[in-house]
């Protein structure tokens, strides 16, 4: 695969290149964002000095499409809708990391994003690429539209929940979901500014943050039904990760061990999903810099309710590495190809440890 | 006041010092701790060098009866039972920092602690500690028993809907309270050895943390009723503070202006209590080192929930802040003598900023 | 004494209205800073939500005369020399935290901050304020300029030294410089950005920062003859303090027993300096938010060198705190009021602890 | 290969576990520590969860003989003596990361490590581990002695000016090298307890660490001479990264361009030493988890000193990715291998970015 990469300056587009760096099947031809003049992958990237060769380069469409089969669009949303058409046409394999193509409903984008969507027809044919759950249609699409970070992880977290709505209230789902810094991306601001937000905790978008409505609506396809929930996302001073904690009440008396056996069984052979073993809650620092997803779930008999906890790098599973992950499928490849490093055994089994 | 700490070692201790060195009418004259030999403050804490003369002494409770007016019990569960008798009977005032003293039902104590409870008769003469909700009572009291940590803050974010029954659905209440790492208490452990919980988060005590029986008490006792709660604590790379979320569905329409106005009424003239203007969550780091409890609530009218949030810092107003307003209550003193630098209004009004 | 702060809405000005509301004999009348309209402290300090009434108005300077006795020029460099002069000649005390009059040498200024001195004739009646060496000229001065936070570190840490050059090398001193984040400022930046600055350690303006011409001024005037240094800061990812490591070559056998005896005898009486027990070092923790600075001092005996350590909170010793001491000795106040809560003991006696 | 570790419940054997996952030819068969009975790597090691199959079993030399081809001697100095004779009799390819066999001076290493060495007439033939300096007598030995963290780091950023003497006084070099915690290991103490050492810095072992003996042991042979200098190590608020900041009067002039010049020949070819472009200085998160040692130097010509800085990953350049590029040299490996992810280019090339 000759990998090109649109917006090559921001973190994701950072998290790309330090993985595709040892996919033993991609080489990264061509790097371009908005820039004035060619410019060093290490003057954005230091931590990749000496690991690629080509610069980041202003924007040139038809070179990318001359010399790539595949690209990653790491850019803000409404750019990706600009460029996403002429490369499908070209036959290139797209993934677009941006919310652009992630509603099935455009209305709802369009509500949320408060932006005019631009490539309405477009949007049907791109499926959401949570290979997990819809794997199977991800195989055969032109391109697919990368999740949210508190998205995957809330939604992982939750799936196994959706068809057991006799046991579940699927009505009263509440999501707290906590996120380092990284997840505000690489522009500076007030509210990354170190000394603002080190030894500092608080919830932002509390009740109109912009992943509820994407999580809302792949949750509902799950559970075939419109569901509302509440989803709190926080801020905590670290730089990369996120935990997503959900609680919902339950309607029939359930054990953790029934739950987590629940679980096991439906994450079977996920490469990427860890049940944990039972009562051990996940922690971000176990999935730092991996595209596994850490999960556990426990039954809170005292107050009948359930609480599913999932854990990512919102950098890695939360963006790229899921990107590559779903890259991967548009080629046929194993999903798992420059994502994890000679895995000795399908880690998704009910391990003890 | 004549002031003696009893369990001078730990990070509570460390806060009383701090923050009575400020103290107009208090003076520290005790400090007593399970050491061999006295040793100087500035071995515990070394921000204090200089501040204090006494050393920290072998715990002798008749040398402390003799010298000191008012007790600080900054020991662990268990051992306050031992002294708070004692004390209490030779005059002096005790607040009592530990959990032994926090429960109504001591059965209730037994059961979450696990322990049997040695001065049963003693327990219903010593209040709960909470000034903003059980002022009256506490001002004749011989003893007090202070708040835990998410304790105090989730039970300042809830307390005002605990009336609201009608509009509020009190039995599908869930709290995701974050806190920091000084929460755990001093004595290192493989959670608090700095390269595992720094760029980590996670949930810990899932259904299972004994603050829960103590937050729902306290909130049964203002509903009116027995209620049962989700409580979920998770552990934040940072070294103080706690954030509490709190999500209860609503029964009826409501709006975060009419939730704003409850909260600034139930409030009002409340001295360490800051509602923050509509629409601003309270971060932890606004209130670090002070006794303040920043408080927002918002109404999310697309999942009929209200979300309600509190910041402490957990060893000033969840620790030992909340123990000196409660000794200066015991006193008949101002309760904001040491705990507000001249303040130059009431900070409870419904300020805009 | 009627305080006001031009340029209220950086850290240093936070600092100052943090400690000022605690100064038995300050009250803040004016906040004045580069805003199009009035706006309320916590705008930009939320930890004072509720201590302060003035708004943070537009600079106007005869206002400010009309309401203040004093004034806190909190300002970049170059402002300063804009008002200084007016408030002067106003009769208001003047603390200017800016570089602007902190040199001696009118040209070394220009030199290093690049820009024309437009107040020439005023600088040399402004002293350097650092009443820890230079007390007495200090108190009949119209103003003062409050030192940089690594130099005054530095210069705390190796002043007892510069009496000493027989016995250490004067000509070889490298101070090896550590601060946290806030010395940046608070306008965001790639450097402060959380996810960058976190988790990482680099040095900075190496052999070009604009501190070490200040701090080899004010050296040389103690030794007596013109001295050149290394200086080399770096950024550590923390939000507050600084750490000032200084090494110098020995001349003759010297212990740590007697260099730490002479740095007792030096600092003898000082409110703001601990010496450290020997072998101990100094921690920036132990120092943050006061206006200590905690000093230890070394003698490497196989190396045949000294190495003298301090610690400061680099916006309390290290800016806002030792403007409120300068500030005191111009108003002939007692030093440490509003700096100390109600010390017992003078804190730089030859301590066990 | 097939790999023994020793002592697999530190960081560092968490760290050769995560590299020898993508490392193309080595198994590891056999993981070996001070436990009672076997335990799954996911105890000690979360984020390798599901990436190993064996257990880690209590100590036994006979069995690991047998399984394995080669060993990491992961254990505590002391721990190594023991074994490394046995194993390396059997035919075993050994890297020791303990500091056990890191003294060309036995009599050095028992009075720095204040223990009796037993294992005298094996430490001979034990060459210091250090490629960049030393490859040619690594590839013919039965065993490696693995650098310490501080030390491989300040040797790195030192070396090319051992050769100097007329131009560097190499009698008043100064180093100040900072440390994560990660570098104090895994047993939590009071010192890497979170609330602790978050948000504060200090020196430590004040011309008393163990590193520099080592430091200048090494240095020595390279300068033809003894060399005597000054380490000031000091604890950081991160979990990984070393930054050695060294100093040394120059005793004629030079250019930061004809230092840099002289690195870059120095280290030409070296995969894993990355020169900086001119004026660049090396940031510990840019080698964060890669074998890389970033390195720049300058010349500060107002001081007539040269200050060389190189930062590496204290758990992998300066731990067990060294140990691993040594083992492969061992085996007649390519010294990549396993520890960079298809490196396009030599990374040490005079590179502009």
């Amino acid at each position: 695969m000759r990998i090109g990469i649109l917006g090559a300056k921001g973190y994701t587009a950072g998290e790309l290149l330090r993985l595709l760096a040892s996919h033993p099947q991609a080489e990264v031809t061509c790097l371009m964002a908005r820039v004035d003049a060619p410019e060093p992958v290490a003057a954005y990237f230091p931590a990749l000095r000496g690991l690629y060769d080509p610069a980041i380069e202003p924007i040139d469409l038809e070179r990318l499409i001359e010399q790539c089969d595949a690209a990653f669009l790491a850019l803000p949303h409404t750019a990706a809708q600009e460029y996403a058409a002429r490369l499908i046409e070209a036959g290139l394999k797209v993934v677009d990391l941006s919310a652009d193509f992630r509603f099935e409903s455009v209305d709802l984008y369009e509500k949320t994003y408060k932006v005019e969507h631009k490539a309405r027809e477009l949007n049907s044919r791109i499926p959401y690429g949570l290979p997990e759950l819809f794997r199977d249609e991800l195989k055969q699409a032109p391109a697919i539209a990368n999740p949210g970070c508190h998205t995957i992880t809330a939604i992982l977290a939750l799936a196994p929940l959706m068809r057991q709505g006799e046991l579940v209230d699927l009505d009263r789902i509440v999501i707290s979901s906590l996120t380092g810094v990284s997840g505000a991306g690489r522009k500076p601001s007030d509210i990354t500014h170190f000394p603002e937000c080190n030894e500092s905790v608080n919830a932002y978008g509390v009740a109109t943050h912009r992943h509820r409505p994407e999580i809302e609506e792949q949750l509902s396809r799950l559970a075939g039904r419109k569901l509302r929930l509440v989803f709190t996302p926080h801020l905590i001073p670290m730089s990369r990760g996120i935990l997503s904690t959900c609680t919902a009440p339950l309607r029939a008396p359930w054990t953790t061990a029934e739950a987590m056996a629940l679980y096991r069984e439906f994450y079977a052979g996920e490469p990427f999903i860890r049940m944990l073993p039972d009562g051990e809650a996940p922690r971000t620092g176990a999935v730092m810099l991996s595209n596994f997803c850490d999960i556990s779930v426990v039954v809170d008999e005292h107050a009948r309710s359930v609480i599913a906890m999932a854990a990512t790098d919102n950098l890695v599973k939360g963006a790229s590495g899921q990107a590559i992950q779903n890259m991967n499928l548009l080629f046929g490849l194993d999903e798992t190809l420059g994502l994890i490093p000679a895995p000795r055994r399908p880690v998704a089994a009910p391990a003890a440890g």
